[in-house]
C-alpha cells in the first residue's frame, strides 16, 4: 500500500523543523497548513481512485521569485520585502496547484537570481546537499537543496544563465532548462526578459518530464523511449572541455567511456567558433545586465545600499551600457542562434560538463570578492552559452563513485524539448553505474 | 485591344527623359534595358494568353533602400555610395520579378529613410506631383512622385514612422503600411529593426491589394467586398484631430460627412489616453533613433560629415541613450499594443487625418532647420503612432475639390490586414466625389 501524501508531508515538515538553523537558508517560507490541505485532498482523491495526473500528490517547492497570491515575492532580496503581497498566482503556480501538486514552500535563491554560486547575505547560504561546507550553486540554490535533502520531490527553479543546471550539477540532481517561450514567465520576478526560463529540478528525468508537462501546459507525447545505442552526440572538445578540475575532468571522461560502451556514437568536434560567440557578443556587457538595469532602475536610485554588493556591481555595469550596444547584442544573438542551429544540426544532442569544477567551499568565497567573481564566472561558463542560443538543456548527474557531484550538460535542438527529454531518459542510467563515495 | 506593356514603358521612359533635371530627383536610377526585357516578356505571355497574376506587366518602381543584385543600395545617402553592389535581390524584389512586374527603376528617398518631409541634399528633392514647389513627403518621396507623375503604376516604399502614408497623403495617392512581420524586410537597408515595414503606393486600393499579395506572399482571400453602409469607424477627436490646417480640417470634416451619408457609423470617441502613449513612451528618445545609432555606429565614427546634418542630429541623440532606457521603451510598447487592441476592439477601423497639414513649400524649409524640424514633427505626428502599435494602416485620398491633396488615415486591427484592404476599397469611392482644383 503506497504511503499517504499527508504522511510523507508530515515527515518532511518534521525534517525541516528538525534541521534548526539550516531550515531558513533553504526554505524562505514553509506553507505547512496549505500543504496539509493539498496533501489531504490528494489522499482523498487516491482513496476514490481519482488522479489529476503524474504530479498529483507530489511534494513541490517553488523558488521565491514566483508569485503566489497573498505572498511577498522577495526574489532573495531585502529590497522586495517592502513590496505588497502578490495579487495572483503566477501561471506556473496555478498550473501546479491545478495538477494536484502539494506546494511545501518557497525556496531561497541568489539575490534577484543574479549569481551561479548561491551565497545570499540576506537569507544565509544553504549548504550543499552533498557537503554542507560547499555552496549549493545558484541561483536556484534552495530549490536544489530542497530536493537534495528530500524536502521536495520536485523543485521549480528558473534559469537565465545556468540557475537550474548549476545547482543540479553541484547537488547531484537532474535539472531541465526548457527552450524559451515553452513555459510562461509571467508572475516570475524577472532577471532578463530575453533569457529567463522556468523549469524543474528533481532526482530523476521522469519527474522533470512530468513537471514540464504541467509547467508548459504541453503534455508529453505518448512515451517513445529512445535507446542510447546509436544516438549521435557531439563532444565539442575545446572551450567547453577546457580547465576542468580534478574531479570533473575524470568523471566526464569516464562518462564518455560509459556512453560509448552503451553504443552511443560520440563525435569529437571543434565547435569553438560557435560556442564562443556568446562571450564575443557580450564581451563588454551582458544582455542580462542591461535588462536588469531597466528592471531595477528605481532600486538603483533609491535602494542601492540594500542590494547584495556583488549583484549591484553587475547591474550598475548594465546601467552604463548604451542602447546601441544593447540593440547590437540582440541582433548578434539572432545570428548566433542561426549559426548554432546549423552547426548542431548533424547531432541528436551536444554534451559537455555542466560546470568545469565541483562546488566551491563557502568559506573560501564569503569574504573574498575576487575569488567569488572567479568562481561565479566558472560556474556560469558553460551553461550561459545555451541561454544565449535559447536551446533546451539538461544537467544529468554522473555517478561513478567520485567524491562530489558532477553534472553532464545535454543540449537539445531548437523546439525539440520532448526529443531531449526522451534522450536524457535514455542516458540517465548509463551515467550512474555506482553511487558517489562521500 | 489593350496597350502593350512595352509601349507603356517606352512612354514612361520618354517622359522621364523629357523631364530634364527633375528626373534624377525622382528616379535614383532607371533600369531601361532590364525593364524593356521584362515588358517584352509580359507582352509575349499576354499574346499566348498566359499571365503570372495581377502584377504581370505592371510598371513598378522600387525605393532605393531595397537590394537588387548588382546595384548599390544607396538608401538616399552619400555614405552608402561606397558600398559594394548588392549580391542578391531582396525577397520582395525577387517576388515582384517572379510575379511579372516591370521594374522601371529605383526611387529617391529621405536619407536613410529618416524624415517625413522628403528633402534630400544629395539627390535633390523631387517636387510634389500636385505642386512641384512643395515637398513630396518622405521618406518614400520619389516613390510617391513616380506614381503621381505616371512613371509607375505601383511604387514599393517603406514605412517606419509614416514614410508610405505621408507621401501618399501629400501627393493624393493610396498608401498601405502592412502590420509588422507581414512583408519580409530582409534586403531592405534598415532604419529600425522593430518598426520597419514595406508596402505599396498606388492610385487605387485595388493595386495596393494586388501588390500586397505579391510582397507578402499571401494572396488575398476570394474577393469579399464590404459595403460602407454599416461599417463601424472610430473618430478619435482630440490629439489626432488637433491643429489641422485650413485645407486639411475642412477636407476631413467633409469626408466624415460623406461617410455618414454613405451609411458608415461614426463613433466620436476620446482615445487620447491610448494614442498619446507612443509619445509618452518615447519622450526622451525614440526606438528608431537608438536602433539607427546601432546600425550607423561605424558611420557615426568615420563618416559623420557625410550625413545629411538633419538626419545625423537625430541618430546622435539615439547614440546617447542608455540600454536600460531602450529596454524600457520596448517593454512599454508591448503593453501599449495590448492597450490599443483593447481600446480599438469595438470598431472595424479608426480614422484620422494622415497628416494635420498639406505639403509645405520646399523653399520655406530648405534653409531653416527649425522650420524643417517643426514640419517634420507635424508630418509624422499621426502616422508614427501606428508603427509603434504595429497596426496595418492606409492613407486614402480625399477629393472634394480642395486645392491640395489631403489623406485620410484608416487604421485596421492587428493581424487583419485583409479586412482593412476590403474596408479601404469600400471607403475609397465615397471619399472622392470630385477632383481637386489646383
Amino acid at each position: 500500500m503506497p504511503t499517504k501524501v499527508r504522511d510523507r508531508l508530515e515527515a518532511v515538515l518534521d525534517a525541516i523543523a528538525g534541521s534548526g538553523a539550516a531550515a531558513p537558508t533553504v526554505m524562505a517560507k514553509v506553507h505547512a497548513q496549505a500543504a496539509r490541505a493539498a496533501a489531504d485532498a490528494a489522499d482523498a482523491r487516491a482513496r476514490l481512485g481519482l488522479s489529476l495526473g503524474a504530479l498529483d500528490g507530489t511534494l513541490v517547492s517553488i523558488k521565491d521569485l514566483l508569485d503566489e497570491a497573498g505572498e511577498i515575492t522577495t526574489a532573495g532580496s531585502r529590497i522586495n520585502r517592502d513590496l505588497p503581497p502578490a495579487k495572483a498566482d503566477a501561471p506556473v503556480v496555478r498550473r501546479l496547484r491545478a495538477a494536484g501538486a502539494v506546494i511545501v514552500g518557497r525556496t531561497t535563491m541568489s539575490e534577484f537570481a543574479y549569481s551561479g554560486i548561491g551565497i545570499n547575505p540576506h537569507t544565509g547560504t544553504p549548504g550543499n546537499a552533498a557537503d554542507p561546507t560547499r555552496v549549493p550553486g545558484g541561483s536556484s540554490s534552495g530549490a536544489a537543496v530542497s530536493v537534495g535533502r528530500g524536502w521536495a520531490d520536485i523543485a521549480i527553479g528558473s534559469d537565465t544563465g545556468g540557475s537550474i543546471r548549476i545547482p543540479s550539477a553541484f547537488n547531484g540532481l537532474v535539472g531541465f532548462k526548457p527552450g524559451g517561450g515553452r513555459v510562461p514567465t509571467e508572475g516570475a520576478f524577472p532577471l532578463s526578459y530575453t533569457l529567463d526560463t522556468i523549469g524543474p529540478i528533481a532526482r530523476r528525468v521522469a519527474d522533470t518530464v512530468a513537471a514540464d508537462a504541467v509547467l508548459s501546459g504541453v503534455a508529453a507525447p505518448p512515451a517513445r523511449p529512445v535507446a542510447a545505442d546509436g544516438l549521435r552526440l557531439a563532444v565539442p572538445r575545446g572551450f567547453l572541455y577546457s580547465d576542468l578540475d580534478g574531479i570533473v575532468g575524470p568523471a566526464v571522461e569516464a562518462a564518455l567511456g560509459l556512453l560509448a560502451k552503451a553504443g552511443v556514437r560520440l563525435f569529437e568536434v571543434d565547435l569553438d567558433d560557435i560556442v564562443t560567440l556568446p562571450l564575443a557578443i557580450q564581451k563588454d556587457v551582458t544582455i542580462t545586465a542591461v535588462e536588469a538595469a531597466h528592471i531595477h532602475r528605481h532600486n538603483l536610485r533609491d535602494r542601492a545600499g540594500d542590494f547584495d554588493p556583488r549583484v549591484l556591481a553587475r547591474i550598475e555595469k548594465g546601467a552604463a551600457a548604451s542602447g546601441a550596444t544593447y540593440v547590437g547584442m540582440i541582433r548578434a544573438r539572432e545570428a548566433a542562434k542561426a549559426a548554432a542551429d546549423a552547426a548542431f544540426a548533424p547531432f541528436d544532442a551536444l554534451i559537455a560538463p555542466t560546470v568545469p569544477a565541483v562546488a566551491p567551499v563557502i568559506a573560501e568565497l564569503v569574504g573574498d570578492d575576487a575569488a567569488f567573481t572567479r568562481a561565479n564566472l566558472t560556474a556560469l561558463r558553460n551553461t550561459a552559452i545555451f541561454n544565449l542560443f535559447d536551446l533546451p538543456a539538461y544537467s544529468l548527474p554522473i555517478e561513478i563513485g567520485q567524491p562530489l557531484p558532477v553534472g553532464l550538460m545535454v543540449v537539445g535542438r531548437r523546439g525539440r524539448d520532448h526529443d531531449l527529454m526522451a534522450l536524457a531518459a535514455a542516458l540517465e542510467p548509463v551515467l550512474q553505474p555506482s553511487p558517489r563515495t562521500a
